[in-house]
């Protein structure tokens, strides 16, 4: 038999975003239960080396930073489980969640899955992932002052991260399947960079292993047309697209934009009542640690207000002391 | 003379938001400079401790996470400077802002100058700023779990916080200058916990004094009607108000909200085009250092897409490698 208390608040994952709302809505005695399908600290977890999270001056290892999220989160009484979503309901003023089959009362719910980075899938990818291998050039880009990268990929995000890299990279090998599907003023501006020979665009090229020397990325291998090759580099950084985790959300009317990220007003509330995202996942995210975990507290603040109105709503009687 | 270099970006205040801020622009080579007027790390930095900023489990000194901050923005080049700006003004691509009265010109600014909380001005109240004597709720209630609070105002923000500390305080002593200003709805929730002897609301009474023993806020000194008293006490709450340091936007096309915060979009723009605004000082901000860090992080990648943006319109030719 399913349990048919309602909780005040489940929060779906347990990523720097939700964990640092789990940490105000606990300290407020509001009732928390985190669920995560994966890691504990979400994409932080699997960081190498965070640099730019404030608090940190020397910077911090990802797995570290997680940790410390989650034992404040914890030491509030924020209770984190194992559980994969399914499903969302809106049963009026609670909401049903399946968990792994089992189904769990809310009255709010916070959303905060974040969203994956797609891979290329080639070997040595997962490998060296946060260390040689990267998906996020405002993150780690600065790790590669005067030293070559490749990156891979041809649409939008590819050459905008390009372009910003060559501010760092003292060359750039862009590994290109096709064509560029970028913009064109984007393909322009890419251009210049072409012409001075700070970036070379590798056409019709695609990734084959990203090999290693000595534990460290040394080079990649391409099939350009068919034809293998390698390319030297200190690392590699992959921009083919991102997953939002959304597609427990497909049957709800939960509203998403076009890429699949959830869409949220002001105060981080979804189109379902009641329900609100924050961090990755979130329509406009900035992908950055700092902004997930500041959107957890916003939200946090916006889950207390919506429950003290649903409470008076409810015309809830009991004693004060026991909220 | 002035000095007419165009720097990249001024930023005003240097608080938990610019701080954050400043570690994205310099960590990637834009250049930056932060005007402060009072304290470096803001109100954060005379904060006792700071209990709910992720990444600290077991809270920290206010003083230190600001010097943390500081460093890390330091570390990447972020240059912090004394100075009151007293006006911006929009000259096309160029902004201009006075400082102490000489001219500083910037291809983009973050406004981030914070809010402060107005005071009562009663002998006791500074001297135990964030020792006894505290202006968030959030923030500090659940310090005083099972202990008594006097609690000073009389409108929205003074009652609804007053129901939010129920849930630590055993008991609180709400003092109102004259009558109660806040919403009727909030008046009758109010009224709940009165009846239940959790709330004593005192009308027509000011603070004179805030007492303390050994170094402890003991006692309120009040003036009820013109007669004096002592309300005992473990701490006081004030909210009679929020001051935004916006002062010097009264003249420049800025839009401000009804109390004087500034407005801003998605983006976290103004009004005024390659303007940002970020922290306590933002329409909607939540007065947590975790927001204003997170929101600095994402003006920041707003400021950089602008600054790219106007590059290209400037048909800036200089070599990639010195921007």
């Amino acid at each position: 038999m399913a349990d048919m208390k309602v909780r005040d608040v489940v929060m779906i994952g347990a990523g720097p975003s939700a964990l640092a709302a789990g940490v105000y809505t606990t300290r407020e005695d509001i009732d928390t239960v985190l669920y995560e399908k994966g890691v504990v600290g979400g994409m932080a977890a699997i960081t190498d080396k965070v640099d730019n999270y404030p608090g940190f001056p020397d910077g911090v290892e990802g797995m570290k930073l997680a940790s410390l999220f989650q034992s404040q989160a914890e030491r509030f009484g924020a209770q984190i489980e194992l559980g994969e979503v399914s499903e969302i309901r809106d049963d009026g003023d609670y909401k049903t969640i399946s968990v792994d089959g089992q189904e769990v009362r809310a009255k709010a719910v916070l959303i905060a899955t974040g969203s994956d980075y797609k891979k290329t899938g080639v070997p040595g990818e997962a490998e060296y992932f946060g260390r040689g291998v990267h998906y996020c050039a405002t993150c780690d880009g600065a790790f590669y002052r005067d030293r070559k990268l490749v990156v891979i990929g041809g649409g939008n995000s590819a050459v905008q991260e390009t372009i910003f890299l060559t501010r760092f990279a003292s060359h750039i090998d862009l590994v290109v399947r096709s064509t560029l599907k970028a913009s064109e003023v984007l393909q322009k501006e890419l251009q210049k960079y072409v012409e001075i020979g700070h970036v070379t665009v590798h056409l019709g090229t695609s990734p084959v292993e990203m090999v290693s020397t000595d534990g460290k990325i040394s080079s990649v291998r391409v099939s350009d047309n068919g034809v293998e090759k390698s390319i030297e580099t200190d690392g590699v950084f992959v921009f083919v697209g991102l997953l939002p985790n959304t597609g427990f959300l497909k049957e709800s009317s939960i509203e998403l934009d076009e890429y699949g990220l959830i869409k949220t007003d002001s105060k981080l509330a979804t189109s379902m009542k009641g329900v609100f995202a924050s961090g990755d996942v979130r329509s406009g995210a900035t992908l950055q640690i700092a902004s997930a975990v500041g959107e957890g507290a916003s939200a946090a603040l916006s889950i207390r207000e919506y429950l003290d109105g649903l409470k008076h709503h409810l015309g809830d009687t009991e004693s004060p002391q026991a909220t």
